[in-house]
């Protein structure tokens, strides 16, 4: 994979076809940009129309990191955007092409790793994906037409990342206590939550459960939490247990 | 064809395929614009291949305008951008996408009428083309590849005319449950927290309690609370000390 300390890693969540996955890694490449990811591709991997479609850009096929899920190709990324085009119940900052890969660009400038989902042609991606990202992007597109296939909205992320990312100069936020938490850290603490919760019979009545879950993680992707606040929630909730333990 | 009055009208140039002259004009109408002029294609007007691309698109093909040539085209412009990706020996200004659909939309408003050439696929604009126009728009590709094609040069151009000519919001949190939580509400987070979590034995060392309450409370002043999340936290702790009261 190209190296992500200098660029985002574009993350293809379950693409169904090939042409479109050849599309996006020349769009991806048009501008620069050569670490991509591949969640679950619908016809395997690898793929040889995405390798006829690529052509000339060929290379970020052969490099791309395979996944089964968003879990894992997000795993060691401390900010995740996701790209939709319908409006989300989910309560995260919105932000325009420009403006999300701005902010990626800083954060890359100051050693983040930064990941952007894609959802798969026609339905885009779940709710369950959108809430493991920290923001979305939304493109402004025609609201009565709004059609833009996989590899157009790669290509506009990447055009806007090397818009953003030539030219400026970005600031850094000084981490008075250590490092942003990387997304497996922000999941492992989500799941500890969710396993002690239901524990304690939090997830109720069960039809809402899935509901509850999903705001929660939510929640916590929102944040932005360092590692010393992961370690506090997680210090928080096993005191609670302990608590109960002790009767 | 679309209202000249109110955007700049893209021509393209002896185009080539029918699929990529629908393909143009989806990615027009995805940002908004809907006048299209089209200067001798190759394989003849109308074409049926364009229009079974453009589906819901369809339109502006109907509506487009015929010309023989770049000449009749852009006869009642005062302005013209021609699109390139070569350099040209051609002494005129080169604007950026962004730059000259800014400029496009100040023209416009002014009253101007604008038009942008797109090249044939292939071949882009020849010299005569371009000495018609008045300045030249170069998108800031990739030296090592660039491949863009005439549908994904257009998407480039109308999504930098959306961005210009309407006002596009960079950064927006949409509030599907209620509000931004309240000062106070958050305070009251932070002491229900705090008085539960002293009761649990959580602030240990007594040495380090005060140093570890302040991280607490500013983790949740950081953390940009809506009313919901709020009583989701206060129904996360008051779930836990139920299991524990249950013994």
């Amino acid at each position: 994979m190209g190296d992500p300390s200098s660029q985002p890693v574009f993350v293809l969540v379950r693409p169904q076809m090939g042409e479109n996955i050849g599309a996006a890694a020349r769009a991806m490449w048009n501008f620069g940009l050569d670490a991509m990811s591949i969640t679950a591709p619908r016809d395997g991997w690898p793929n040889p129309k995405a390798v006829a479609m690529a052509s000339g850009a060929g290379r970020l096929l052969d490099n791309a990191r395979l996944h089964d899920d968003v879990a894992g190709a997000v795993a060691g990324c401390s900010y995740v955007f996701a790209t939709t085009a319908r409006g989300r119940d989910l309560t995260k900052p919105v932000f325009s092409p420009e403006a999300a890969m701005a902010r990626a660009a800083g954060m890359i400038a100051a050693g983040e790793k930064v990941a952007v989902l894609f959802g798969p042609e026609r339905t885009g991606l779940e709710n369950d994906d959108v809430a493991r990202a920290n923001a979305i992007v939304s493109v402004p597109v025609n609201p009565d037409f709004a059609s833009l296939n996989l590899a157009q909205c790669v290509l506009l992320m990447a055009y806007e990342w090397r818009r953003q990312a030539v030219e400026v100069t970005h600031e850094t936020v000084p981490l008075g206590k250590g490092d942003w938490a990387s997304r497996i850290e922000v999941d492992k603490l989500a799941e500890h939550y969710e396993d002690r919760l239901g524990q304690a019979g939090f997830f109720f009545p069960p039809e809402k459960a899935e509901g509850m879950k999903l705001n929660l993680r939510n929640l916590w992707s929102r944040m932005r939490l360092t590692r010393a606040d992961v370690q506090m929630l997680h210090g928080v909730m096993r005191q609670m247990v302990r608590w109960k333990e002790r009767g």
